[in-house]
């Protein structure tokens, strides 16, 4: 393989299809770049795809220590392996050749804390550290992704100018990469990130669900609905594959390929992190907890293939019989439904995202992560720009809710989107998804909740206490002695 | 204080009130007992009400040598602390005096990993030790709790005697606890008997939000109804005191204490973990994922009264104009959507167990469990007697769902679930649990659902491969590619 006539720029570690297309992305805008992976075949596929792809300035190296010193100091190396001990493995091989001022970067799906807990044996050596979530697949690493690091402020500053550069550019609004925040905060706001796309992912599905089973929509007529949709407020990468999705014929057989896919979805982990930090940080993600459900519930297809059979032997069909709808109306109002649910699902995750900040002391800018995801990632879509402009209007808006513009586009939804929850639960079908985001809005607009009940039930067999809607303080009363007494 | 005539059968440490009561029945039950407290006025006044009490063999001691000395060898410690740093205080204060064979046990909600930690270091001192969850609130422990004893069986055999005699007697079914299982078990178990509390709370709290705000029901009309659903299949600790919370008038004003009760609900973590082990399990919990979000939301409440504003200004009110309803039906569909929901669950809860103890090796009895909940403990009901049976049918049973009674029972229930479901969201008053327990339940028996859609898009942006419903093996597709070139 060809040495680099002088020091690269920068160096990237870990070569399967994100590392790759990553690499190749930064070489194209002109930054020399040395790459290296442990089996080596990955490191000569590279070199032969950078010079198929328009002879990159890429340079392949079989082993760690010239990698590392092909690269001008200080170096910086991004990682692109596996979450969790693929990461300390690649470490432990590079670091052996870094020198203090050095950077390394961890590109992965990486829990927060193990970035934190790395950060700190790095600047015991001298050496710096970035957690970086990266989306967008593959296509995104290779052509602009949106890029979120957070870490050491001095390793972004060195390579600010190669992040703005292969980043998704979008207009008006720039690069979709700003630094995120100190510690582990990039690799949190990236978790949180997955998080929301597993909710988008599901409210799509249960539109499709509701649109193919209640309202007998063929394939054709489903690819159609959402490419309409993607022309308007749902615009999105989401809907936008959705449709692609559907125009899909099988190639082993008749029909659409989506109707041959079998209904287990898979998952990485971010979305259960998402779910677990969201109990610890007792903030409400209801439509993103419905989506992990749905996953997991889909992953029971023996158990429910037998469910199904009980029920059905008892007359209970799969779909129960709904009322006729009409079509356009049908679509128009689950297009409106998803709107609105998906409002409800951000707003749960931007708030998960506050409330982490505010716990770490990250100082993390809301309206500015809306922008970054803008363009390159899974959940880029022109929603986001209405996000932006939320936080724009008030920084410290409590809720999405209850900006002046979502509040006002629920309101004009609300109704339609009641009746496709209705409709589904009458037909049967479930929306998760939908009917949890729709429970979080009529809970959070609710002045009086019956909370006041559960708090009498602690109260009265646990002495937990509960405060009044009148007099201030923590008061506890008798219930048993008295319920016992008036019983007499 | 007068001194034991002999060593005395058992030791408790921790005098606040549950650990008061504990000692108190174990005294009752003919078991003489030496109890600690770090704060010893809490000695004295424990004292104080075992004289009262009826001179029960219950000693006191100021100073912890004296209080380990005095119980007979082996000696058995029951500890009553807050969980976490208290209970290695405790043990640290105890374990200098104890000898070889000597037994502790943490009767505190822990966590179940840190008794695990704990009786591990017991081990080395070789000291025996059991996580026992204790549920029934303040008068269950003084009455007969249900006990959930787990980690070593040789401490379990020691005590055996005391906690048959102490815990609760329920006709026919013999005394609430068992020997749970290994490890810490016991506190897993307990920690999802919190869970599916939780759950039960957010149930009823809707039910009566319906009745209240829909039927407009006043609290005279739900004592009564309660007082009646009480008497039937939802016979159980907590639709009693619900009834009996209904009936009592405030003391510091007009009208009904309930009414000036703060709609907010404080928690205590064991529902919180219960979420998030349901997350690490890859086990659907909705039902009680929505108890736990019910209380972040209601725990909002500035934030809802300004929400509430915003929507009303909009003339949009906290409840929405609903049909007229008949009460009497309205009150017979709420008791049916309750009892459906809750079998929904319970199977959450089951399951989550049952996850649990094939991941650790626990070999926990399903059945077992719902007995010795039938008394004693928070959620007791006539309904777990139901669910034990189920599991005597079929140890292996995979859901509830499917066992022929509670199938039967649901399919019964489900049109009345279905409309008060829909009745709630056209009323705009939300219904998370009932509802997250009713799309538990149209997944679970639904043979195919929209995941095929999800994995799709997954394989479209991420290369994740899927199944097909025809031919074995996982599948890529070049989605984008073939989108593209349709598209030309």
């Amino acid at each position: 393989m060809a040495a680099p006539p002088k020091p690269t720029r920068i160096g990237l570690a870990g070569l399967a299809v994100m590392g790759q297309n990553l690499a190749l992305n930064i070489a194209e805008k002109g930054f020399p770049i040395s790459v290296y992976n442990r089996t080596t075949s990955k490191v000569d596929e590279t070199v032969e795809r950078a010079k198929n792809e328009g002879n990159l300035p890429l340079y392949g190296f079989h082993d760690p220590e010239s990698f590392v010193k092909s690269i001008q100091k200080p170096r910086v190396i991004i990682m692109l392996v596996k979450a969790g001990a693929p990461v300390d493995q690649t470490i432990k091989t590079l670091s052996v050749y870094l020198e203090k001022g050095d950077s390394i970067i961890d590109g992965g799906n990486e829990w927060y804390e193990n970035t934190e807990r790395r950060a700190k044996a790095m600047a015991e050596l001298g050496l710096l550290y970035l957690g970086m979530g990266v989306s967008g697949g593959e296509e995104g690493a290779r052509y602009g992704p949106s890029m979120m690091p957070g870490g050491s402020f001095e390793a972004y500053k060195y390579i600010e100018d190669i992040l703005l550069k292969v980043s998704a550019q979008v207009p008006d609004s720039g690069p979709c990469v700003t630094y995120i925040g100190k510690g582990g905060s990039g690799n949190f706001v990236k978790m949180i990130h997955n998080g929301i796309e597993y909710g988008d992912m599901q409210l799509i599905a249960e539109a499709y669900d509701v649109l193919k089973s209640v309202g007998k929509l063929s394939n054709e007529e489903l690819r159609s609905v959402f490419s309409e949709w993607n022309k308007g407020e749902l615009l999105s990468f989401l809907i936008e594959i959705t449709a692609d999705i559907f125009g899909i014929k099988d190639d082993k057989g008749d029909g659409y390929l989506v109707d041959k896919v079998l209904d287990k979805t898979g998952m990485k982990g971010t979305g259960k992190w998402t779910v677990q930090q969201a109990a610890e940080l007792s903030v409400a993600a209801p439509t993103i907890e419905s989506s992990l459900d749905a996953r997991f519930l889909s992953g029971l297809k023996e158990e429910r293939v037998k469910a199904a059979k009980v029920f059905k032997s008892a007359g209970f069909g799969d779909i129960l019989t709904a009322p006729e709808v009409d079509k356009a109306k049908l679509i128009d109002d689950v297009r409106q439904a998803l709107y609105a649910s998906k409002i409800c699902s951000y707003a749960q995750g931007m708030n998960l995202i506050r409330a982490k900040s505010i716990e770490q002391g990250w100082d993390l800018k809301l309206g500015e992560l809306a922008r970054i995801w803008k363009g390159g990632c899974i959940i880029r879509a022109v929603f986001l720009d209405r996000i932006k402009q939320a936080y724009d209007r008030n920084a410290d808006l409590a809720n999405l809710l209850v900006d002046p513009e979502f509040s006002k586009e629920i309101i004009e939804r609300q109704s339609a989107w009641r009746r496709v929850v209705c409709l589904a639960i009458n037909s049967g079908i479930s929306t998760p998804g939908m009917s949890a985001s729709l429970a979080y809005f009529d809970s959070y607009r609710r002045e009086r909740l019956p909370a006041n009940l559960v708090q009498a039930q602690r109260d009265y067999f646990g002495a937990h206490t509960y405060e009044r809607t009148d007099v201030e303080g923590a008061f506890h009363t008798e219930w048993f002695k008295i319920a016992k007494q008036s019983k007499i």
